[in-house]
C-alpha cells in the first residue's frame, strides 16, 4: 500500500528523521524506541509501509521477524535483562500508535510493572469448537 | 536443544495431547488457547522445542512467523475483532508459563480490559546513546 506521506517510521527507515539505529538491511530497519518502556526497548520494522501484520506479505514477514533472535539476544546481552516480550499491535484498539507495522521488543526484569494484563478465561462449553470452526473455515475461504 | 519429557507443547504439535488444531505443517503448529484472553486467542508453535526465540535459528522463526498475516486474517473474520496483539514471552519475568515459544493471536475489542500495560519514559541525557552503543556492541560480538 501507499505509505501515508506522513508516517514518521517511513521517514525513520528512509532516514528522514533521525534515529538510533542499531540494524537495517533492505527490508529491515531497528532502532531504539524514543519513549521506552524499559532500556534497550527496540522497535524492529519493514522499510516498506503496511499498517498491519495482516496486509504484508508472508516473506516480508519473515524477511523482517528472521532478525529477531540476533536483535533479542544483542538487546539481552546489552540491557542484563532477565527475559524480554515481542510485541507487535495491530489497529487502535489493540494499542497500536504509530500506524506503520513495527514489533517491540521489550527488556523485562523481576519489578518493572511491565507485562500484559492476563485476564485469562475458560470457554463456555461449546464455544470453543464454535470458533475453531469459523476460523478452520476462515482460513479456507 | 532436547524437549523436556515434560514439555505440554511438544505433546501437542505431536497429537499426543488433544487440541483444536486450526492449522499444521512441517514447521509450525497453531491451535486455540484452552485459557483464552479472548475468543478465539490462538497459539502458534514451532513443532521443535525451543524455549525462547532467541534460541530458535533465524530460519525456523521466518517459517512460523511467515504464517502470522493468513491466521491474523483468520481470527479478525471469525471473532469481527477490531485488531489484535501479536505476543511471544521470553522467560519466565516476561510472563512466559510454557517453556515452548509461542505467538499469541490476541484479538481485541473496545471494552477487552486486555493490553500491555505501557509505562513508557524517557532517557535520561546520554542514556539513549549508551543503550545504542551497547546494542550496537553486542550485535558485532
Amino acid at each position: 500500500m501507499d505509505a501515508p506521506v506522513d508516517c514518521v517510521f517511513c521517514k525513520i527507515a528512509a532516514g528522514e528523521i533521525p534515529s538510533l539505529k542499531v540494524f537495517d538491511d533492505a527490508t529491515t530497519f531497528a532502532f531504539l524506541d524514543i519513549n521506552p518502556l524499559a532500556d534497550g526497548h527496540l522497535l524492529v520494522i519493514p522499510r516498506a509501509h503496511y499498517a498491519q501484520l495482516d496486509e504484508m506479505p508472508d516473506d516480508e514477514v519473515s524477511r523482517v521477524t528472521g532478525h529477531l533472535p540476533r536483535l533479542a539476544r544483542a538487546v539481552v546481552a546489552a540491557t542484563g535483562a532477565e527475559g524480554y516480550n515481542i510485541l507487535q499491535n495491530n489497529g487502535a484498539v489493540s494499542g497500536q500508535a504509530v500506524m506503520h507495522v513495527h514489533f517491540h521488543i521489550i527488556p523485562r526484569t523481576g519489578a518493572d510493572g511491565l507485562g500484559y494484563r492476563w485476564n485469562a478465561g475458560q470457554y463456555p462449553t461449546g464455544r470453543d469448537r464454535q470458533m475453531h470452526e469459523a476460523i478452520v473455515s476462515a482460513l479456507q475461504s
